[in-house]
């Protein structure tokens, strides 16, 4: 129930507009007017008309596919120990050729002053030809701990990227729980202004699946399709990646439901702590992760899902809680006064 | 209307079965019960348990992780030049290191013959390891050109590639419209007992999107979903896949929906023909290529979709008309109409 | 002793310059002060500062470093059927993700008519994004049949590179025995300014090994050590490389033992020329290609070294003689008394 | 002087095979009877008909080459954090698809308790197929740091390895210099019983270049040359590798030239120690790290050469002084009165 957010199918409005269109015919690999709308509306929200739109099926594809497209074959892309590149894609970055370099995380972060040592180390390395060189840095915002960049730490980080000469790209898999500005103040058009290349993750956030690649450096917005397709990432029927996109930017439909989501998460965030219990990160987002002695871990397995994350200790373990699009007051409430009952 | 097959969004059963599901919970990844319900429901068509079976959503995704998983790094793929790794991946196998041998056509098709001699000539070269050596067969059955291999065929192949040590693939990615026997006396479970590996196309046969993998050689069957999620192609929803399938390979609506598919395209077929038009090869399945004056071309293209397939010399065009599971009987009645009024 | 150009080990002039510095104590990885003298003579060569020199150790490392340097993930090099990347590295550029696009070749040499056709196809290709575009043309000069280009051939296929966008690469693996006037109007100079990267042959002209990679495209130049690091050519002792390029580009070493052999090769080509004996083409270099019947091939095969190149028919075949800097006219002249004696 | 072990072009011994045999002609690509003679010889101090033994140039070569061979596409490779692959080689193993898995180091080492603890997790990891797998073990022997493994180390490394599946890799890019029972238990013997695969280095032992792989394991034995050519790492006068491997394993010239190095090394090792200055770990072998303040650092660099290692504090750099078969008496007395001198 908590044990992540791609449980469910999609939002009912999402499915309602696969459903009102399913034996329309289209021309195929996004080149059909529901992909141009989706285009359009999330053009509006970036006050960008530059921008260059893909509609991509995944996440692991999409990082892939990006990353491949900004690096030259000999460097690698930067990203916190914890980031999901580096992590868990088996491997799909190195597939295509390029090393993760990894820095130490705060809080899931990388920090701007991390990139400057980096990039001064860098710079003055005599040994920089046997070394793998950094270009591109990768972000997760949230992170994957469901942390959030301020606006200030990602224009540092972007003003480094780019003294340095290094691409900055954002993975948005989970962008929907953080548009809304209680949470973040970091708007769509704060992301176009401030980075290479970001995605809006649909599949975490209402869509059935699909993900909206913005290339924002014009360098690299050309043949992006090639890539797409040499990647194995072009979805022939196209059209259902746009029409779901054109549905969720519709009346700020995907803001609306991950907000609501992310309610619930502090909801179940504050009786945990009403309870004294800890957690491994103070997250503001759908995304909570409490540190509870291993006996109460097995007492809410049998009633609740969430995820294992890890063991803190001995005697403890962090879990997992993750709300969604498609979480429901009904379950939050029963875990809550579960969690009150303790 | 007639460009291609994959211009709708899928089969009316189908959609259904995502829409009813929609709100149910699952675990992601393809670990779920409908993929279960739909592996179960294909081994039983392929009389056979061993078979290891994985969901992937598109064709050249497919092609690209298999092939990347069955051949040693040194090694190349086999395929007619018209076969669709070699022409329309944008060198998706090319791009996991490994190159395409590709050999002159017969129909679209490959022959034992021409395989034979290749294992021959390697055989005896003294110059082996300064070329690729072969490692895999990759047939289209039914082909690009709409051809179909006859099981005699499929078997002298595979025994060819047997004594030769070559994995043998079939790309299925319209395997519905030869599944009838009026259509090819090759059955899936002939497809099992004579490859290595397959795959039944759901894209273009009714599934919104989606394949179905059969690996059938034990050696490639261990963590080909690391394969898969490092390509990646491992959908988050993966359940969307399993229940399209589990859907299709019920009450045999897989077979039945593609092969009224190819009824209609014999019907298009046979009123060129009764205009004494030609045919670039003699398909008999939903993909027809008549050759007509450039004329003809031009007012057909007028009132109907169909794909320039190419030119043929100064005066005549191939055309391309592709039939699916979504072709209206309508639709069928008028082209033919405007053919007879020609 | 007429099989190929690599037999030997170099020229004793190289040698003894390898022997005079064996134990002096030099930076590695090329970085040394004979690597700069070697790159001094190179450009005084090419009357231009400007180009970027590196050393490597062989031909199949060098085409893999350069080809995978220029060109963007989703492109592939254009190359004749007979050009060495298309037939003898054993998938080296499909191992760096590229596709080697072949055109049939005249003589073993691409046309610039070829080419301009290619680009036409290309540029009105709706499916463009669904095929492998070309970033790069592939020569070699002299080509694998000992042909060579002429320097109008050489500027109108540079012309139409620049007009679409490729690169133009030439393999100059055996280009010393193409630099004396007589044999190609073609000077280093001309390569500097009609190519975008070239590389001198060493192996095969004359060094014990190596290979002199000239980059005139400043954009390629930048971080190319770390694509020779990347790639596993960065030899420890470099200056092995560069003491070796610095003792041929001497008082013309490197012209004249190539032009020499080529001499050779020309006395033996007139032998068989005055038996009628007929060749696969009409080469001016150190190759040479008569064809003759199986039972004198026989015979020569008992008395002298040389390679069988082709069967022609059931009755002939093929044969590749080939000279060196290392040919002697002894050699020679038991040759050609040889075929005299036919 | 001291700064590397590559300074210096080959023994005399090495070089005066290279001139003698300079105009022989032999057949190429290591087909030749030098090499046929070095594999011999090798064999017979392995106690091992069935290795099969191939000579590179390179050590990243090799690396790259031998681990591309030995990995399933989804695999990975563990090292230490100080591993020659995870650190100075460009990306040169990523660039063929796999990831290096970094593990802390001791001393340089890997311990077996580290592994089998890897294993232990991996093995109950639900989210194995999201990772990368680890598939071969890679261990330098000598470390970078200059310490050795024990047999036993050996041993219960080899052991684990065994039972999780996985390949046993040692780079012996410096072996000559632990051959000597004084330095190291491990015999070619037991690298022979207890790898999968290790590489007896010669660039850094006497050899002008090359490194001899030798293959135990008899499932990657099979067309190692098309990897190799792929690689680009077939040198074509193969013949240069094999007759410097003969000579460097005739008389046990390549264990004595390096144990006098050794000798050198820990005569300098000592002069420091009676200073009181430390070591940043107690090497055993050709090379020495110790921690200076930074005034005598720069003293030092004034009149010897080494490498700046690594910053220790503010006031002290880790240097690293490097003997080798070409360091003279002469060389390692002087720079001792200086030590003295301090």
């Amino acid at each position: 129930m908590f044990s992540n957010d791609y449980l469910s199918g999609c939002h009912p409005a999402v499915l309602e507009a696969i459903v009102k269109t399913n034996m329309e015919q289209t021309v195929g690999y996004g080149k059909d007017d529901y992909c141009e709308k989706a285009k359009y509306k999330i053009k509006e929200k970036l006050q960008n008309q530059d921008a260059d739109i893909h509609f991509l099926v995944g996440g692991t594809q999409t990082n892939k596919i990006v990353i491949e497209t900004f690096l030259r074959p000999y460097q690698g892309v930067i990203a916190a120990e914890t980031g999901h590149i580096a992590t868990h894609e088996t491997g799909a970055i190195e597939s295509t050729g390029h090393k993760v370099l990894t820095l130490p995380e705060t809080n899931g972060k990388l920090t701007a002053k991390q990139l400057e040592d980096y990039y001064e180390a860098e710079s003055h390395n005599h040994m920089r030809e046997h070394m793998v060189s950094p270009g591109m840095v990768y972000l997760s915002h949230p992170t994957e701990l469901g942390t959030v960049y301020t606006k200030k730490e990602l224009q540092e980080i972007y003003q480094i990227c780019q003294k340095a000469g290094w691409s900055l790209f954002v993975d948005g898999a989970r962008l929907g729980y953080v548009l809304n500005d209680q949470i973040s103040d970091i708007t769509l058009v704060d992301l176009a202004k401030y980075t290479d290349v970001f995605y809006i993750g649909g599949t975490k956030c209402g869509a059935m699946m699909g993900e909206a690649v913005v290339i924002m450096n014009g360098h690299y917005q050309k043949d992006f399709r090639s890539m797409i397709k040499r990647g194995g990432g072009l979805l022939a029927k196209g059209r259902l990646l746009g029409l779901q996109f054109d549905c969720l930017f519709t009346d700020n439909l995907y803001e609306n439901i991950c907000y609501e989501a992310v309610q619930y998460a502090l909801q179940i965030k504050k009786a945990f702590q009403e309870k004294g219990i800890e957690f491994i990160v103070d997250s503001t987002t759908n995304q909570q992760f409490p540190i509870v002695p291993d006996k109460l871990a097995k007492e809410l397995q049998l009633n609740f899902g969430f995820s294992m994350w890890e063991k803190i200790d001995e005697n403890y373990t962090a879990l997992r809680y993750c709300t969604s699009w498609a979480t429901t007051t009904k379950e939050v409430l029963e875990l809550i006064d579960f969690i009150h009952a303790i």
